[in-house]
């Protein structure tokens, strides 16, 4: 057995889902929406699955997908994408991440990544034959500092992951911020595999800037997005890689051995998808901000210290000197509802003060959760 | 960049059906069949997509279609299954097969590996760091000998990689073959991967017997399956793994990693098509036969000799002397007619002299490609 993968644990999110099926808990660990999603997208989807064609699609993606996600990106951030060798569509970010780091890592390059991180980027780093190099981003901004990017980076840095907004922290890096990463992506030639699948799950107003926008980045940063968050169609795992030709014909020898392609009907659905318009992104931004609030009032309301969330499903509370791990064990035990400890996001500067909720629930859940959750409090 | 990646072709298949549709050709090359998959299969995942749940299922797979691969397997094959702790599910065979050679390969062990073989095997082996020993199998009757086992096997042997029924070389080893493989496994202490993805796609009554119903192979064994070729809906990308808990506890790691989980919809229309009787089993074989029977006879007529072909979509011409990729270069050009060069399947032991076609089409389409072919014949 390979040691990377054979000593790692279950992952926090699908431990949490389980316990809570096992306690009869509302489950606000695990990032999905009640939201059945766009009932035309999922029309769609059923059509082309009914009358449409199941067979393997191109192994870079359906054309109308790749067109649809440069089109999509173009109005939505500015970015010029060429669909025929600048686009691929995944199973879900997830293989587009693995793809990623199995591609570009050889056994020794060093890897940039910012703690708190998603829980798969760092076996697949390590898998891959990478050696992490961790900076920490602290509670209650996670700001990324000069001084801790100073410390990461070095000559043998091949590769940084960045997730922008941050899940599980709900904060965007701004201008600024990616500014400062791209300095040194350009003085130590790294390359970036930016993971925004939140990317359109930003509230009060703020703009997602993408890291390949930023002067320097456009030939050295791979972006990924997800269907799955966009629509809020978690199941479906369709994901998008975007990147310049040079870094796509490299990703696309992984993708090909991976998975080697998607559903084509679901590609097709996604396509529809990616060309609504505005309203429906606003209105989707405007509908879980709303949740945000309702839960992040009814969190304070119960005593609890809530921090900031202008971005993604999430927002978290501060639990002070208590274990975040036992306080979510027996959150899911006593009150039945299950949350995630975001001491799971860290490997190095443990941060046991805080807890992760979903917001991305009707307002009955929302109301459901509070109500049990105020039995503890 | 990494090499292994990095300095891959784009695969064959996807290759020559692009080359395909440039020249307006007739594409018996990638292995998919004409046939749209059944409407029963098809209509169940559409209804889950309009009416069903669409956000994350279990990362091992619905506890449905888990239990169904379970009660498949057992009245198939005679295989016992516990459907929650040796039955995963996975984005297609593909990312089963990934999925375990990174799980079990640690850097600098060996891997026994068939050829012909699957595209994707070898580059996977590499980027996870094993050391190929080829086994090659020569046409026609593709046996595997003791003398190239023995040779092959060592004390860094680790993983076995099998491909039962063999594409592209549409032989079925039997039960005397994989005796003598189950006592190399067990001799050096090997785990074998099983690709058994065509072993539904049988002729002539032959029986499919999995290498894990052997003696001695019950704990050692990784059976892949695949719905895609199941159900001829080849873009669906649900595939499933069966092995003992023991195994199936770091190929879930790898699985929750790569890509986490497989589109909900999908899984229980899988479901539900596990459970088909008998009759739309025997029916798929016997229509596919005559298939064979109708592209062979019509080969045969033409002049080519004409190999058996015992199983899966495939039939393979013997060129002589020809180069087979030059062969199958003028033949997408000159006739329209798109196949697959069997070269592309062989590292060490290249056989130049045969070209596969995919008979898993329309009569219209046997008859039209058969016409294109008499023009060069
Ligand atoms: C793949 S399960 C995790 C989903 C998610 O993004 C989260 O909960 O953080
Ligand atoms: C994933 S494309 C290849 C399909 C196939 O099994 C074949 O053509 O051999």
């Amino acid at each position: 057995m390979n040691p990377v993968f054979a000593d790692l644990p279950v992952t926090v999110f699908e431990t949490m889902s389980r316990l809570g099926r096992e306690h009869g808990a509302i489950n606000l660990g695990q990032g999905f929406p009640d939201d059945p999603g766009p009932d035309d997208v999922r029309e769609v989807a059923a059509k082309a699955l009914r009358d449409g064609y199941n067979q393997y699609p191109p192994m870079m993606g359906l054309p109308s997908l790749r067109a649809a996600v440069a089109e999509h990106y173009g109005r939505h951030q500015g970015l010029e994408l060429d669909p025929d060798t600048e686009v691929m569509v995944t199973s879900g970010a997830t293989e587009a991440l693995a793809g990623a780091i199995f591609a570009l890592i050889e056994p020794g390059d060093e890897v940039v990544l910012f703690e708190p991180m998603y829980d798969a980027y760092l076996p697949l780093v390590r898998r891959a034959g990478g050696i992490p190099r961790f900076v920490t981003l602290k509670p209650p901004y996670f700001r990324l500092e000069d001084e801790a990017l100073a410390a990461a980076f070095s000559d043998r840095t091949r590769l940084v992951i960045l997730n922008n907004p941050l899940n599980p922290s709900a904060t965007v890096f701004g201008e600024a911020a990616l500014s400062l990463l791209a300095g040194y992506c350009e003085r130590f030639d790294a390359v970036a595999l930016c993971d925004e699948v939140w990317e359109h799950v930003i509230f009060d107003g703020a703009r997602h800037v993408p890291l390949m926008a930023l002067p320097g980045m456009r030939e050295r940063t791979i972006k990924v997005g997800s269907a799955g968050k966009i629509f809020s169609l978690t199941g479906w795992k369709v994901g998008f890689v975007m990147a310049a030709p040079e870094l796509m014909r490299v990703l696309a020898r992984a993708h090909q051995f991976l998975t080697f392609t998607t559903p084509p009907n679901l590609q097709e659905a996604a396509a529809y998808g990616l060309g609504k318009n505005d309203a429906y992104f606003t209105g989707m931004r405007a509908g879980l901000a709303r949740s945000r609030d309702r839960l992040a009032t009814g969190l304070s309301g119960l005593g609890f210290t809530v921090l900031p969330s202008a971005a993604t499903y999430f927002v978290s509370i501060d639990i002070g000197a208590a274990d975040d791990v036992a306080f979510c064990e027996r959150l899911v035990r006593e009150n039945g509802v299950a949350a995630i400890p975001v001491s799971a996001f860290y490997e190095t500067g443990r941060v046991k003060n805080l807890v992760r909720f979903c917001f991305a629930k009707t307002d009955a859940t929302l109301d459901a959760a509070l109500e049990r959750l105020s039995r503890q409090a």
